[in-house]
């Protein structure tokens, strides 16, 4: 067994602890590396890697993984319309699993007899690690400093300190947490049930007024051009969000159980994931059939429940990727948007593939393909088997 | 076989036609009813009575059928967080159901040989109508002038002229249908895909633009109180209602499959009761289990389909009742939201059956009810079943 | 509009009606088609095509469609395990699809004017036939000579007679129904709620008494060898029939809700359904997750009534079947079973993809992939949930 | 705390070990208790009794649960006509969560400060009774000495021994559980995944060829009489289980994903459950409508899932339960089953709430409720979401 450890590194205290530790009381070899899944810019990715090598670690190395987070997870996010318990795009808590497979992948390809993470005992996320480590790479090793040790803030600050690491440790107000899919903010209020959380702890603040119009075009359900522009999803994605941020729209809270059973609540701003999925579901409706819109809700909201949960390496959902997938080849078409202050509205959708047709008669005004005798003899054998039940029965329900 | 008719009359031109219709042409008594599920005032029906013996009804009256809407259907509709297409509140298709049972009970109470209804050959209403009286009171036959000659808007106004009644029968811009569960607004932008309401199709225009906060209470799911006052759920709708409306709350579009098969679209505004429901729908996140969560959505998204088109009278209906009202019995609390200009934002909720009490460890925060040993033991134990797929078989997923 | 009508045609006495009917009271040319898929046998076909130029049809032909019902239909419902109501495998229903698609395709391709089938008013397949005729042919008039004039047998008869046509039409004591995929039975005790069909009623007496074994081996869910022979499926099918059948296995009654609401009640036999589908979802609970059996199950079961009920064009099924699809590729291996009279027993699975292996642990047995104190973690993070839950509120239940 | 600890003892080797070792290495007062949920005779918990203080108990008791395990459990087991994974009824794995549920209520009222059982930590027994003493008595230190010390049958023989205690205690070739709603057969074959258990496995051998009849007597979806005797239903389960054991009726397989993620296979026989829930389905195709046949399906599908995998005391499982109790209220009849060696057939249902009724129409037959007309109006209407699709899109079927 080799002493090389692959640490999945962010540069904040926890895991500024962890190259510290296994480096000094491990003596490990400690190689960093930060998965980026969109919530990083270049800068940002700099000061991470120079950090790194100042508090020890060997190599460094930024895993992007932006596009295969889109095209295996956000994608089907999108195609699904999830919103966890009506709500949540699932902001960060799809973007663990892809850092977790990332890791897991560069950990076997550096040939590292350990992983580390900087997970507290107290989260979701040491679950979404653990989980995909154990399933991809059960023969490394997996070390979590800050859970093992049980260690608090104050305690990491003082064993930097006495490493002569010494920094700004203050805590953030706000735990933020940024992705491409949306940006969860947390702390304070969220605590507690029935506070909410000051305008300023979120990020994107109030910027522009005046409403604006943007088009979004969908092919095969992705996002694949804005207000004319087309590019790839992802770039797609991200101008939106620059649309649609300075609105401040797409704001609420997450309130849902956690894997580890306690109920968490969590706020979140996610502009361009609220705006997409409201319009790709408006797309649909004229688009599919009713049975279609069905099923997918169903499965949709499975999926989204097990990217939730960490179980994305389940192939229940690689099965229904492929169902997902094949209820896209008509969810073509462009949705306008109406963007104002905090809020946002869909106005209406333009689609070849449209099944509301005049041609077909119109609802509520002419008709062409069927007549009222026809609708008689519909609702006639429609009533048979309710027709039978309450002659059988007594009528169950009094006025 | 006598000759009275029970007509369900709203005092519109289609069902104007009827009452002469069938008096003159089919020589019947005509006996019009108009059912108040809580979209009429008292001016209102009163017109409406006075309109109904002046075309030659030898009898009218008002079936008041709110309470009974409330209690058998809209408190369902708040228990499952029902949004049809996670948009619609089903405003108008659910008041539908309960006026075709009180005209069927009238009608079987008052011995009457015939029903009729206004309705066309073009939507969901007919087909609503028709199966509640094929169920009900399969012995009386059922008339429907306007579907049976394909009447246009003209030919009726031609008919009604030729027997004397002259009226303004100018069609509003837009057709409007109200009830305690909000309002429907269909008409020229509504019937094509693409193009949005102008702001002045909507009743309920935006009269107060400082923003304010309500205070919802709930008990076993159902809002007794609003800021304190408390009444019955229907009164606490209606007083929420004027609360809300004047913020312009609620609006959007429904879009999807009408019974008979085709597309339809059509606008709503339901401040009240999207008040209520997200709100409800917040307090539960906090009070039920996720398996209560998970399988009260997909029976409520059921409910709420069976409601919308027309087949509540399936006992499947009365068993998911039972369901939803055991789901009830701890969602009881407080839930503040606050109102703005065409939005409002739940703020926080308090509850004595809150199961995100900090007694049991904060979510990310300190935990005492389990260890980090714990977890890791959780999370290997949990990863078991992926852990052997993906070893029987190659990873699924390349980075 | 021209005056060829392609008619669907069994040779029995409706169809027999409507040659004769079509020809000399419409003055059509009828073109005669029968539909094969997998229950004549070449000389029943042969038979059939006297019988209609006889009758006067100007033209026959036998579309041959087993092939392509397995290819699109039966596969499915092997993969997705289908029994209606947990009983029937749909032997009859899931054909008159592919008739009705076969019919359609011919009326088109030779630029017939009309279709007719000889469908009563009372069953599902006047559904089944109309539903895909008005789909997949909306041009194309449909003429049901029975329907249409409500015959009786005796009407049929006598009409025949005049024209000269006299044979043997004497009823057969039950209805019998033959396909690739089962029999059904119907007539006298199957009209009741409570009668059981005699013996005799079924087409496969029992010939064999010597219990014997069968290996089947499956291919990616699809059934590619009988006994170490391997060839299509759809010989699989009927080679593993041949084995069965004589040992009178697969006998049951399907009661369920018709399509035009009332309940119905019939026998069937599928000796080579049944062995299959037992014997396949007995191979995938060793080879898929048990989330993968949960969602096939709803999935499957969904599909089989939507084939059931004939709407087999909609493209949720489509949908449907990707997913299907995908988790097949895994489900390889050899089932045995034991042949014995009207029953059969599966003994065991072999499979490469077997994730009940003994490299992982087990069950009851020893455990190499977790420990006991892992477990004690496991639950203790489990039960997180229902602890908070249940220290919340009371304890539900009483001892 | 005190020294007391209450012991799930069952007389076997392992409990045997945990009386000898509690007393002696742990020096707690032990206090043996029998749970009885059907499966023990008055002898066997006499025998118990005496070995349970010949051990050293310091008391013991029976506990008998057989009434509660109905009433609170089995009822809704075949409420729901549950079969886990098409096959299992449930037979130990439902059992499980009661005797914890007592056990850990015995352990409150006596005060103890432990509770102790002797599961290993290879299965899922560990798990039910974890996860109900964590959530039901979360204040009692669980003891489980055999996994604490992942002790080998030998070691505890040998320990056994050096106090004195000798016995036979030859392993039995196969682990058999009984209980009232069914017995498993665990061992040798059943832990591969190809071999079949040898006939003599089983407890109940064949002993009865000459086929009878069982007439059984449902109200409300219980089974309260069998041939015209009328008694409690769990009297009845057992009554027809002596009827219909000697033909060596339902015997099968389980194979299943465990609580702990590995893949598990066991035989078991369950005559009387089989019979009863075969016959139950029956008469519910024929008394229900469609719908709750289906919601019902999926319900209790999950029910049974939660009730094997110990999570019985969700709130979900209580609000399924009204569900289920409410679907019942029109289940009630008479259904005759033919028995026979290894196998039995329903033969038939009587009951007044008979949906199927011929006043409404016989299937295939005359029909009274509606005309050839409605039906094809039916279609027509029926058809039109689909005529819409594929006249908007390619037909995706090619013959």
């Amino acid at each position: 067994m080799n002493d090389k450890v692959v640490l999945a590194f962010s540069g904040g205290l926890d895991t500024s602890y962890c190259v510290t530790y296994l480096k000094d009381e491990k003596g490990l070899e400690v190689h960093a590396a930060t998965v980026n899944t969109g919530g990083f810019s270049t800068e940002e990715l700099e000061e991470i890697e120079q950090k790194a090598f100042e508090l020890g670690a060997v190599s460094y190395v930024t895993l992007e993984e932006t596009e295969t987070f889109y095209a295996q997870c956000v994608k089907y996010l999108i195609f699904g319309n999830v919103l966890r318990n009506g709500t949540y795009p699932l902001s960060v808590s799809a973007e663990r699993v892809f850092q977790a497979i990332a890791i897991a992948n560069y950990a076997k390809q550096t040939g590292a007899a350990y992983i580390a993470h900087g997970s507290t005992g107290a989260g979701n996320d040491q679950v979404r690690f653990d989980l995909v480590f154990h399933i991809l790479c059960p023969d490394i090793q997996v070390i979590t400093p800050i859970r093992d040790q049980s260690l608090s803030r104050q305690q990491e600050i003082d064993y930097l300190s006495s490493k002569g690491v010494v920094r700004d440790w203050t805590k953030a107000a706000y735990s933020i947490n940024q992705g491409l899919w949306g940006t969860s903010v947390g702390g304070k209020e969220t605590l507690t049930s029935h506070e909410a959380l000051p305008d300023e702890a979120f990020p994107s603040q109030l910027k522009k007024e005046d409403p604006s119009e943007v088009t979004l075009h969908f092919d095969k359900g992705e996002l694949v051009g804005v207000n004319g522009h087309y590019q790839e999803p992802v770039r797609c994605i991200q101008y939106l969000e620059e649309l649609a941020a300075p609105y401040a729209i797409g704001r609420d809270y997450h309130v849902g159980d956690t894997i580890i059973g306690i109920k968490g609540r969590i706020g979140f701003e996610a502009a361009a994931s609220y705006v997409i999925i409201k319009a790709h579901h408006q797309l649909e409706k004229h688009t599919l059939t009713k049975w279609q819109l069905y099923w997918k809700e169903q499965l949709a909201n499975w999926y989204g429940m097990m990217v939730h949960e960490g179980t994305f390496l389940d192939p229940v959902m690689r099965n229904t990727e492929k169902f997902l997938d094949d209820t896209q080849q008509n969810v073509t078409g462009t949705v306008r948007v109406a963007l104002m202050p905090f809020r946002f509205q869909v106005l209406g959708i333009e689609s070849e593939n449209d099944l509301m047709s005049s041609q077909f008669g119109k609802y509520g005004e002419e008709n062409t393909g069927w007549t009222g005798e026809d609708v008689k003899g519909f609702t006639k054998v429609m009533a048979n088997s309710l027709k039978i039940y309450h002659a059988v029965h007594q009528t169950p329900l009094e006025a």
